[in-house]
């Protein structure tokens, strides 16, 4: 498999372990991951730090000139919110883990330039699909339903 | 002046006292102060502390229902990050300090049912013109240019 899709769920699993939700997401640039980052919600009572967030605020400061050569690996297809954090620094490709628990703004990062690539990795679909039954609240928080 | 727009240009003040960029929201659930926030790239070197973002993580978590009944009072049109999660979260009004130095994605907002209202603050205007004529790269940083 994507050895950066590996990662992206090593964090995942991390935040699994932690009590959290299994998403994760890493940051990468010209072949080099600068930012790896999973979902604090329980931990840190975050609303903001999805995984795609974490590995952006990770990965820290950046020049446009960065962020114009990064792709973002993601263990699930993107929501709105780090949609919008994708399209704000013109990060130009994500690459998603899956879109079948969860079918984020792809349109949208597509309608924008951005190019997707989804993996359909059964990893990804059985770890999230296993949280969402066990947890179907805490999921239905962290996508505002 | 709003009261909510006061506590916003507020935070704004507080973040530009601070060294950072002079952007505050504060976050309003039935007529009550439940977040308030500033622009955090400077003094956390953060890249997802948008004003907006800021109100909402120091809001903490929020059940749906709650959400759905806030507002956003924000010094500045928002960019599409804090637009993504406005639309995550379902918060149902945004009271915009000005949009004449920034204008962000209203218009995404207004297709999705967000009500917006735009002040055109001149303290809001006046604070802002000032700060991106000063510091051109810091703010072009914080808009990912």
């Amino acid at each position: 498999m994507n050895e950066y899709m590996k990662e992206a769920i090593a964090e995942a699993q991390k935040g699994l372990e932690e009590g959290g939700l299994p998403i994760g997401a890493v940051l990468v640039y010209e072949g080099k991951i600068i930012g790896k980052g999973h979902n604090k919600r329980i931990q840190n009572g975050s609303v903001i730090l999805h995984g795609e967030m974490d590995a952006l605020e990770n990965a820290g400061r950046k020049t446009s000139a960065i962020y114009k050569k990064c792709e973002l690996y993601t263990t699930l297809s993107p929501c709105i919110m780090c949609t919008g954090a994708v399209l704000l620094y013109g990060i130009p490709k994500v690459i998603i883990g899956e879109n079948k628990n969860f079918m984020g703004e792809e349109e949208l990062l597509k309608n924008r330039g951005v190019k997707i690539e989804v993996l359909q990795d059964k990893q990804c679909i059985e770890m999230m699909k296993d949280f969402i039954e066990q947890n179907p609240s805490l999921w239905n928080e962290d996508i505002g339903v």
